[in-house]
């Protein structure tokens, strides 16, 4: 077992930099595609544990990551407190009944995730058997799963989610508690399935101002660190991922978040100024410098590292998630270049 | 004439701050709604004369702003380069005939400005008889022009943009020459025709990491200010306006505009103190914001005026542009809001 990722979470010495990548079983990989194509969309996908389980494995031993992630979606929470989720190929997911009232709230439950999200419990455990490196877990983070509720789908200004914050903030809260709520539940019950590091996805949170991340997310996030941390104690690393966020890292540590996620807007020295020393980071080359030749890479992968070795823990990731036209080449040369500049 | 905006940008004392807003004259007024109907289309709009002034003036006496912009679009400038520039009303801008290859960017001209943008001109011309307070002409950055000229539209990820940055430097660049030349001729051809401060919008901007942005924009904006500033000297102020640029703002100063506009995603008091006193600064309340109950836009107008007393000069603004759904008498509050407690 490889646990130079989990050591790197909690702060411990490590005899390299570990790494993994945002949607590392994707579609920039032939065999994703396969598999994908094989399961009819993209739902099946994630709802079939054998087929999950299956691309969370494939980039593992391709490239020689450190973490692997189980393969899902943030929506399917939406989904199991009761919104009808769907994607299309082109407008990506839509949800069909989003909340815009009080009534439209009180039909969302906070679903029993060992039943109701039992495929990804089963997809853990199938996974646990034979991975050689650490799985994280994962959920979206209760203001990121917010917008999708609210707006029902993917948005450009988040007209509706902000309207509700700024003119009917009872109802607001009342929806993130139950977000809160379905996350913490989700999580513990990934935990107990065999994850062995949750990450939380707060995807559009670069959207608020400090004082409106403050208000209408830092508490939500933080419950849910301390909920799991009551239940498990220190075992179990909890990675806050805040995109665009360079703005808002003096709030993200409130979250008592063992590892921050950062974007790749930051330079990484500005991030460790800010961040400090008490906490691991994951980041932060900008996926698209995957498109950028092998020496190129090598140079970002290297300043990055030089710039990070103050912090109590570096986990190498990309910003954000791997886009599907990445040639595999520059995944490639990303890990292999962390891995050599590292010390492995 | 009220000077109190152009004092402000030139960091000169005011008796109250000024305020204007991006996209003020736009589609949450039913009186802009009225003309462009009349116009037909949006880009008729802004190639008739009578009617861009006609909006450009209505939100000035209905809320008392203290400057004028010219109403126009950034993509003019894309369309006089030779691109065929189309407005659909839902995908957005549209270019048929996106720069991929040296033979395309071969096809594109440096427009002369007073010419083939003569509608502007005349624009500006008629805005300057009658107008109580300063005009504000503009253009897109490089960098932001670019990514519409590679893309050929709106995009998600920059994909084509970054590519040709990273595998094709070199096209990129002379791209971004023609860019450059174009967008400093169009900016002295509307300071020649009257416009009494120069905006760039750098939209997109926030897509590049801060050594991505010192190597593929920043000369070629400082380049646009230098060559403004020796032609016009320093009774022109430039405002440069970098979006999502929480993490850029160091080097945004390096571009030496007079203005740095900031947007909503960061706290007033942390730009103060990265951006310095040398330079005034604009902005940067949440457009959402306006949605607010107006004691609380109220409330938030506090806030930043406080935390920009410590600057040269400061002009308030929102972040980023109104959006089409804001409530007038959002805009109303902000506006006097931002008067009486600065003292007007």
């Amino acid at each position: 077992m490889n646990d130079t990722f989990l050591k790197a979470c909690r702060g411990e010495k490590t005899d390299y930099t570990p790494i993994w990548i945002m949607r590392q079983a994707g579609r920039y990989l032939k065999e994703y595609k396969a598999v994908r194509a094989e399961a009819g969309d993209f739902l099946t996908l994630c709802k079939t544990p054998e087929l999950a389980a299956k691309v969370t494995h494939q980039p593992i031993d391709m490239f020689g990551l450190d973490a692997a992630i189980l393969f899902s979606d943030i929506l399917v929470v939406n989904e199991a407190m009761g919104q009808d989720l769907k994607f299309y190929e082109a407008r990506g997911p839509v949800i069909e009944n989003p909340v815009r009232t009080r009534k439209d709230l009180d039909r969302l439950r906070v679903p029993d995730a060992e039943d109701e999200l039992s495929y990804v419990m089963e997809t853990i455990k199938l996974l646990r058997r034979d991975l050689k490196v650490p799985l994280i877990g994962f959920s979206g983070a209760p203001f990121t799963l917010a917008t999708y509720a609210i707006e029902g789908g993917s948005s450009k200004n988040f007209l509706n989610t902000k309207r509700m914050m700024y003119q009917n903030p009872a109802l607001y809260a009342d929806l993130m508690d139950k977000l809160t709520d379905s996350v913490q539940a989700y999580l513990a019950a990934q935990i107990r399935a065999g994850a062995q590091v949750v990450q939380i996805f707060d995807s559009w949170v670069g959207v608020l101002d400090p004082s409106d991340f403050v208000e209408f997310e830092l508490p939500y996030v933080a419950r849910i660190v301390a909920g799991l941390k009551k239940e498990f104690g220190k075992k179990v690393p909890i990675i806050y991922f805040a995109n665009n966020s360079a703005s808002l890292l003096r709030e993200v540590k409130k979250t008592k978040a063992d590892v921050i996620g950062i974007d790749w807007r930051i330079d990484m020295a500005d991030a460790v100024k800010q961040i400090g020393k008490r906490f691991a980071v994951q980041g932060n080359l900008d996926p698209l410098a995957l498109f950028l030749p092998p020496d190129k890479i090598r140079e970002r992968v290297a300043d990055i590292l030089r710039k990070a070795k103050p912090l109590r823990g570096h986990v190498f990731n990309l910003g954000h998630g791997v886009v599907p036209e990445t040639p595999v080449e520059g995944v490639r040369a990303v890990v292999d270049a962390v891995h050599e500049l590292s010390g492995k």
